[in-house]
């Protein structure tokens, strides 16, 4: 049940928030909870925009609950930490991603896949235990649990490194699970987006051979010179389509809109895996066919367990890795949003919250 | 390109064809290659009926040639072995499943996996490299290089064996392949025909706990107690399809009709696995949601190579798994195939080719 405003202690905050299906933000004022024992306070210094954000804003699911302050690539520093904290002290670099919490004690939790945790409790557009509910990282402050804060590595940029925490781990939990990181063999990434652009990084860093698929020819240049990829096929170009049949070990599918699965089956080989990661409102097509005279599959995923997320960063420091971003003031989110939603960005936004939100508060 | 009638010594045959998309079978005299240096020509003792026989007789997929003799669970013993031929001696009792030829030198036939060599050479509709056209298992006997000829355990009955060679490895391959073999786990079987009936007693032999789904409710006593499931799912019951959401590891999906995936997928658990194994010749609808936020995947697999095929019909001898069978005459084949295309049949005809073929011609 929801407590009652001003039963218990709480921390004033602010941020931008939409409050209808128009999706367009504007300033919120509201609170977080006081800084429990087991609990980290962090000032927010960036926080990427995914297009999660965008889809939850404008309630494209059907599950929004407004007002919603999106936000989960949150990278900042700890303000205070609660008696119990042992992972940090006041004034770490951190990070919170996709999720604060779960109920710790089911076969998902105790196997560090919190993530699929049924009880999971989102970073924002979620509600606690308590009733009260969560807002995302598009503010000036956050309460969130030790166990689901990450620990920023220093060398990582804290702006750019800021979507690795959910783009980075949503493309590098699959390569891990589906067995798609072995050196030399060949990956497809399908769309170059916020997802796509970071899974050719860290497919490279795995020492593969990367292919992007795009249905935009003109990302040809960018995705093989400034990202990294091995080579690029225009998804259009049916001559390169089919003489790239069979030739490919794994695709990772960063697509979100309904799109034709047989195309990309038929580029896999014998025993090729297809992993979905965007989230159609409508169900694909499933060719059955190709599926069972070439023993291939398709899988999901979603984001990443808390060890695996820390490991993540990690990995994305020792291989200087992070996303390629356009850094924005808060003031400039909507627009951006636009932006966004015609995928008309290079290659994800990142809110300079620090030094762009308190100036409007 | 085919070679002129008569150029190369001959064997004489005899068996039973189709000549035309109606699909009915009657007698039809041919002939096969002489026996070669790696060959093996065997008396066909019995012939198991797949529901596949039936697709190629109507010309269901589209690429049959007529006139077909179908048949790809074939029993027989040798009667010539070539000189190259190490396997296996005259008399021996011996298997020959859906293919009976592959390149040899790809990558999929160096790893055993010469089911999915893009050269392959099936049973029947189907022609050899020389261009001659090959004939299945309703007919008197048949001439296969021995890599495709295999050892049938003594143990194993000869007729209601017949079916391991194509439902049995159709259904043990992927258990293998997708790691769905450890005891104790919960593994769900769509449909209770040819295949999912071998499916429930060859998943018992591993440890598994089954449950089979079906749409038919009078199949569930068969199931339990003739078959041995731990359970009956009837899909079309609402209430306990809904209580059995997130219960199953692992479903084995044998149902070749256009179905709904989604329910299926509801009552996998977070990392479960949904292996099909039918050809429905429409996509199926995939739905996107459930695959990602509990990281499922949904796999194909078609029959298995020739090590792993002889040690499937090894693992059924030791646990004494064979087909639940209906025995009939050749004669009797055209009203077989009406039943079986109205799913009645418990679980297999089998065709007792040399006391019934014989008496025909």
């Amino acid at each position: 049940m929801p407590k009652p405003a001003g039963e218990e202690k709480q921390q004033k905050a602010f941020g931008w928030a939409a409050t209808d299906e128009s999706g367009t933000l504007s300033p919120f004022h509201f609170s977080r909870r006081e800084n429990g024992d087991e609990d980290v306070t962090l000032k927010i210094l960036y926080c990427g925009v995914c297009h999660s954000d965008l889809h939850n804003l404008t309630n494209e699911w059907g599950f929004t609950s407004y007002p919603v302050v999106p936000g989960h690539e949150i990278v900042g520093v700890t303000t205070k930490v609660g008696k119990n904290v042992t992972k940090f002290k006041v004034g770490d670099g951190v990070g919170v991603g996709v999720m604060v919490g779960s109920c710790k004690t089911c076969e998902c939790c105790q196997q560090d896949l919190e993530n699929y945790c049924s009880q999971i409790i989102f970073t924002y557009n979620s509600h606690n235990p308590d009733g009260t509910k969560n807002y995302g990282g598009y503010s000036d402050m956050i309460v969130v649990d030790q166990r689901y804060v990450l620990r920023f590595p220093d060398s990582l940029p804290l702006d750019a490194g800021a979507p690795l925490l959910c783009a980075g781990i949503t493309v590098y939990s699959p390569m891990k699970y589906y067995g798609m990181t072995e050196a030399g063999k060949h990956l497809g990434v399908a769309g170059l987006g916020g997802l796509g652009h970071v899974a050719v990084k860290i497919a490279k860093a795995f020492g593969l051979k990367v292919t992007v698929i795009s249905t935009s020819p003109q990302k040809e240049s960018e995705a093989i010179n400034r990202l990294g990829a091995d080579a690029f096929l225009a998804s259009s170009d049916t001559a390169k389509m089919k003489s790239a049949i069979g030739s490919m070990d794994y695709i990772i599918d960063t697509v979100s809109a309904v799109h034709p699965l047989f195309p990309l089956l038929s580029l896999l080989k014998v025993n090729g895996k297809l992993v979905t990661l965007g989230l159609p409102n409508k169900p694909l097509e499933l060719p059955v066919f190709p599926l069972v005279s070439g023993r291939k599959l398709v899988g999901g995923s979603d984001f990443g367990g808390m060890k695996e997320t820390q490991e993540m960063l990690d990995f994305c420091a020792k291989h200087n890795i992070a996303a390629d971003i356009e850094l924005i003031r808060i003031d400039e989110i909507n627009s951006a949003m636009e932006r966004l939603a015609r995928s008309d960005v290079r290659y994800r936004f990142v809110i300079d919250v620090a030094n762009s939100l308190s100036a409007v508060g």
